[in-house]
């Protein structure tokens, strides 16, 4: 649908919004909010990006729900928003406000959309520990799988630093520091239920280790954001807890003697668990927050996992390549202080945001070919250093992916539009030596402009694949990818 | 296009066949072959399924070569098939014969398709060992790839045991002996250059290991086989050479117990490199053609790769396992035999085909859940025997992938038909567990029906994208979805 189609279609929408909102309510009783109180919190991700309180929230229980709810929206011409944790970064589940009235010049107090909130889809179906797979709802978050995978030995690798549901995960095609040894969700799911905007649902890969049979459309919902289809289950592939891990942290003078160390062990075959790369104000910031003592200067923490004598061999080949590039200083963590070291790590967004008071973040994501992740990270730096902003960088070094997380006071829009001018030239440079605009945090409303940089060409293709799966706009309307400029 | 369009359309081009022809050679001179006798030999692969001559054979050199064929055959309304090594084995590039002309009750001589190859596109464009990516021309064949990407300690790992072009495997979206350990095409692929229907170009993916921009569309484009786009180039992921490979054939009473020892070794976190599975028919087809002497029973082919050290744990491991299921013989090839030792398991398919003299052989595939795999296996064993057909079995166990080879009598139309039912029979065994009706061989023409009876809810959502991406029906007809019983 056209965007004037949909304009129109949404002011009737308006007229027709308790009407839209009562019929949910006959459909799924007890399941609807309709107070902007209530929907509010269920109306934004964590990104800066606008919003308004949903006309409604369905929290979906099952499958059966979300078609229903799905229905029931589209009859009336309301679109849908799926959403799981809210975690996301690019706004890819905000209720958009609603556009200036030319005539009365208001603004509608409400987002005429109605979210699906899937958090309460949150059931293991099933475990198979001898295929190493299971089935999961899409609200199950992995703080609520992996407990449960662990008495059968077995562990879900894939997903971010934040709690997010698994869901949430596929459709933003997720990763974090494991993706180095695991993959992404891209590789560690092998089949979805999904609601299609009619209301249809649809089943695809399998429980096969790989097939052949027909058009993935797996990986073609991994990663759209919600706007071809409401994924409600998944089939994870499952990875064996390994015996032992081993965690060191080491010191280097420049960023890019560390990504040379990454780069010169994954060339050498080293089977890096995590490899996650620190800049000195990034170091800092974990210090001040956190309450350690790392030597402030570029950093790395690398984990190998796998047997305990297999461990001692890639370690003692880490370490000479890390001294050959003159490592400062490498400091081995005890088992039982690894997950506490971790979480350092993964605090890096506040530790940052404590940097200064009353600030809030702007966390960036870009990804290069690792060859060029030092030099995209020092010109970064140069131009943080130019700019005058505080911006610490973490970066997921064996993958090429890394963070800038911009520290910006509130209110100030002046310093906000020179950190975007800035986060446009790191894109830029990303693109120029064959990388990404977005590692893992997708594209969402933020980065709808950077997806035509990358993907001249292949936007297009995915306009026609939006048009063919949801011809009328009701799913996760303005994002990703847009019928306008067509 | 429906079908009743696009025989409209056929109709015109069999008028106009020379027309085509005589344009594509303006167009791309001393690129086009036009006699039957030279268009056969491109005009089917390795299966048993019907073909005829295409009109036209374009031998493309480059993507804009391919751009400009597809154009005029569209200008035309004459359909393309793109072609890499014809290894394929379920018709996916076979020119289809016409079909009976209600009036005359002939058959068109010809196919009326232009076939475009692409094995002379087999330019290695660019490798940075830095980043361990490469990009390569869709005609490049591992055996042309490998003995360059190791001159700088890299390989790339996925393919059959054929010889077949990048292209034609990623089309296929195939695997073979690595896949347990590094994935097949689909996890190998970082991005694609692809020619579409109208002729336009469209680029995907890109460089960096992993992205979150937009639509996967490389992964659409991977197992599409030539429907949605003809795939001209290539962004791979490389490997480092591992620094050492072990190699065991061990020996046991039943699939169950053999099947029981990958499973368990995989869950006991092993990094088996390869795991074959050979029945006992199969493994004596293989001493007969290759002269060797394994012992005739259920038998395992099991690599280990990696550091030398950490090889010796890995190896008792394994052997703890098989010896608690029973192992009766355990022979560890040396270092120098490994490649010899491969290429008989290679050869399993001429080695079933000199089972009966005279006969040609008819490769299944088949994939499910690996706790299944023993059961799916003796089951089809079983069936086997009952049918008094000749059909050894051979499996990547560690992905829940075998074939089973029908030998089969040339010209016994009643054999073929008992092979066919029993085919059936195990694919619906496979699907009734959660498997797929082709771990790697692909849909083409022999496997639609399986593919609706697999994804009865996914098919619809593949026809909506074929018609959205190649709406006039140009590309690869009568292939993997069609848009008829719509």
């Amino acid at each position: 649908m056209g965007d004037a189609q949909r304009s129109a279609r949404a002011d009737e929408a308006d007229g027709d919004e308790r009407g839209v909102v009562e019929t949910l309510e006959r459909a799924l009783p007890g399941r609807v909010l309709r107070r902007a109180a209530d929907t509010s919190d269920y109306s934004h991700d964590r990104s800066h990006h606008p919003w308004a309180p949903a006309v409604a929230v369905v929290r979906a229980t099952s499958t059966d729900d979300v078609a229903t709810a799905v229905r029931v929206c589209r009859a009336a011409g309301v679109p849908v928003i799926a959403r799981g944790t809210g975690t996301g970064l690019e706004g890819g589940a905000n209720a958009r406000p609603g556009e200036v009235d030319p005539i009365t010049g208001t603004v509608p107090p409400r987002a005429n959309v109605v979210i699906i909130d899937l958090q309460e889809m949150n059931r293991i179906l099933r475990i198979d520990p001898d295929s190493a797979d299971a089935t999961v709802e899409a609200g199950v978050r992995r703080s609520g799988l992996n407990p449960v995978l662990a008495r059968e030995g077995l562990q879900f690798v894939a997903g971010p630093g934040v709690d997010a549901s698994l869901g949430g995960m596929a459709a933003t095609r997720a990763s974090g520091t494991n993706a180095v040894k695991y993959g992404t969700m891209a590789e560690n799911v092998r089949g979805l239920t999904v609601v299609m905007a009619d209301g249809t649902v649809v089943r695809t890969g399998g429980r096969a280790r790989k097939s052949s049979a027909g058009y993935d459309l797996t990986h073609l919902f991994i990663g759209s954001e919600g706007t071809l289809g409401i994924i409600t289950e998944l089939t994870l592939k499952l990875t064996p807890i390994p015996e032992a891990r081993s965690l060191t942290v080491l010191s280097f003078r420049s960023v890019e003697a560390a990504a040379r160390v990454v780069q010169r062990s994954l060339q050498a075959g080293a089977d890096l668990a995590r490899a996650e790369l620190l800049d000195t104000v990034q170091i800092a910031a974990l210090n001040a927050y956190s309450h350690t003592d790392f030597r402030e200067t570029s950093t790395l923490f690398i984990e190998l996992s796998g047997e305990t004598r297999s461990l001692v061999g890639q370690g003692e080949r880490l370490d000479a390549i890390a001294e050959s590039e003159g490592m400062l200083e490498r400091r081995s963590i005890a088992p039982d202080d690894q997950e506490r070291v971790w979480q350092v790590r993964h605090d890096a967004l506040p530790a940052a945001q404590a940097l200064r008071p009353d600030a809030y973040t702007w966390s960036t994501d870009v990804c290069v070919p690792i060859a060029h992740l030092a030099q995209c990270i020092t010109e970064t730096q140069a131009d943080i250093e130019a700019s005058g902003l505080v911006a610490p960088i973490a970066g997921h070094v064996g993958d090429g992916n890394f963070h800038l997380a911009f520290v910006l006071a509130k209110g100030d829009d002046a310093e906000r539009h020179r950190a975007a001018a800035l986060y446009r030239r790191m894109i830029r440079r990303a693109l120029s030596v064959g990388g990404t605009c977005t590692g893992e945090h997708g594209i969402g409303e933020g980065k709808m402009s950077d997806l035509i940089d990358e993907h001249p060409s292949g936007v297009p293709v995915m306009r026609a694949i939006k048009r063919a799966l949801d011809p009328e706009g009701m799913l996760n309307p303005g994002k990703m990818v847009d019928s306008r400029g067509e």
